[in-house]
């Protein structure tokens, strides 16, 4: 995947992008910085174990796994902003804006955005109709209703402070891009429609799972094996799996969770050892 | 247009979308306040003309043309944070941030891109091969040779202080996504190629008039007719046409953009009379 993202034209540039491009070196070096800084991969990786799930070549899928990576990428430099969250540690490296400034962090989200929306438009195979699918999966799950309503819901703890509250709130801000992992490699090699809805509520669990264990590791993981700091939750006062249920529910919950993922891979026909690994992975990470 | 925008699900909801989108209303608000703050909507005006000149009923292209002007708006509120050009008022009225908070300015520009992207995947006639097409120009006009890295270059003086280096920020900055607004129609109605090239090029003629009259209006403009704040530009110390050729040099070259654009016109078969009136409109407009 990292061999991928640094072929993509603003990251080595050709000839041509290079003209156009002169001058704007430094917002590519700040894309890239955040971009390459050594993230889990998570999205782009699973998007692959689908693609192959399916029974097709998983670099099929290579461009719509990278442009959602980019996306990612956007959001948390969006949120690490100090009119955000104001975190100054990601992935054991300064945050984008530390390194270079608040506008051009802004500027490099921005950028990551249209950047992955033109590599699908670009990159991605499969004919318009796969494209257009695709896009409308990662535009779903980035608007109101998905990854950047989530934040706001987050940001303004406007979706109160139960539990189905806090459920939804992930849902939108983390879960949606995930499932658009999923999603965009359905888009490309549309399974029987049982085996469809195994798939898109494997990647819902997966979700849920992935965050639970998130609040688990910002109370109990180590800022050294994170790359980030911890108890940034509580010092944000916001509500977590941990803080609404404690410690040993929590774990309990992320248990119960992981289950159900790999209960549903049952559903699915084709070659799922990836994905189950991406479900086993995102359980008993520290990271 | 704006009934158009209005009618848009994030702007009213329907059942389903308010459902998914409960708590989010306060973000819906920030993206609508500044969406409808009554800008002049020269993009999908723009759109909607070359889609008439074509020979096509401008309704076909509404769904891209407000698309543009989601994204615009998006621009205009980043643009306007504290961390960038720090302006409190735009058309007339406060600027996002000042009234919904730094965060939630960046959110609802980043929630504006998303639809107008979905937008597109949702609303756009014409077939996924139009879809792809359309978005490939958006997606190239906004990211890093597009509104972005124009941005990029403006905010960091990075292009330097030549006369050649402030045309080609404004071409990035403002250049290519107003040139989009007539692409997006080219895509739909394909003319024959010699159309095509004239057609592009009155839309970069005119997205530098544009560029010379802002500059011009910055100065010599009043802030009640603009609605937005005067001398930003000196206040800031940027180069513009104004402070590299003079106000009277600068007005000549507004004079010649503009022959420049009726001129390019004549190389077109279709009935140009209100794309020819938007030229008028950007050369004689005092706001």
């Amino acid at each position: 995947m990292d061999d991928y993202l640094n072929g993509l034209w603003f990251m080595t540039g050709d000839p041509v992008a290079d003209a156009e491009a002169a001058g704007t070196e430094g917002l590519v070096e700040a894309m890239r910085y955040s971009l390459l800084a050594g993230g889990k991969r998570i999205r782009p990786v699973l998007a692959l174990a689908t693609c192959q799930a399916l029974g097709r070549d998983p670099d099929e899928i290579m461009p719509a796994a990278a442009a959602i990576e980019l996306i990612h990428t956007y959001s948390l430099i969006h949120d690490d902003l100090p009119a955000m969250d104001d975190d100054d540690l990601r992935r054991g490296t300064p945050t984008c804006h530390v390194v270079y400034g608040d506008d051009v962090a802004i500027l490099a989200g921005d950028a990551l955005f249209a950047e992955g929306v033109r590599l699908v438009c670009e990159g991605q195979g499969g004919g318009p109709a796969v494209q257009v699918g695709i896009l409308g999966e990662i535009s779903r799950a980035t608007g109101v209703v998905g990854m950047v309503g989530g934040q706001y819901l987050d940001i303004e703890d406007a979706g109160g402070s139960s539990a189905d509250a806090l459920a939804r709130v992930h849902a939108l801000k983390t879960g949606r891009l995930m499932a658009a992992a999923v999603h965009v490699a359905l888009v490309l090699a549309p399974p029987p429609a049982a085996e469809d809805a195994a798939y898109r509520a494997f990647a819902r669990e997966l979700g849920l799972l992935f965050q639970i264990v998130d609040d688990i590791l910002d109370v109990a993981g180590s800022e050294e094996e994170l790359g980030k700091a911890v108890g940034t939750d509580e010092r944000l006062g916001k509500v977590t799996y941990v803080s609404l249920h404690g410690m040993e529910r929590a774990r309990e919950l992320a248990a119960e969770s992981h289950a159900r993922a790999i209960g549903l891979l049952d559903g699915v026909d084709g070659q799922v050892d990836d994905l189950a690994g991406i479900a086993d992975t995102a359980f008993t990470r520290q990271s």
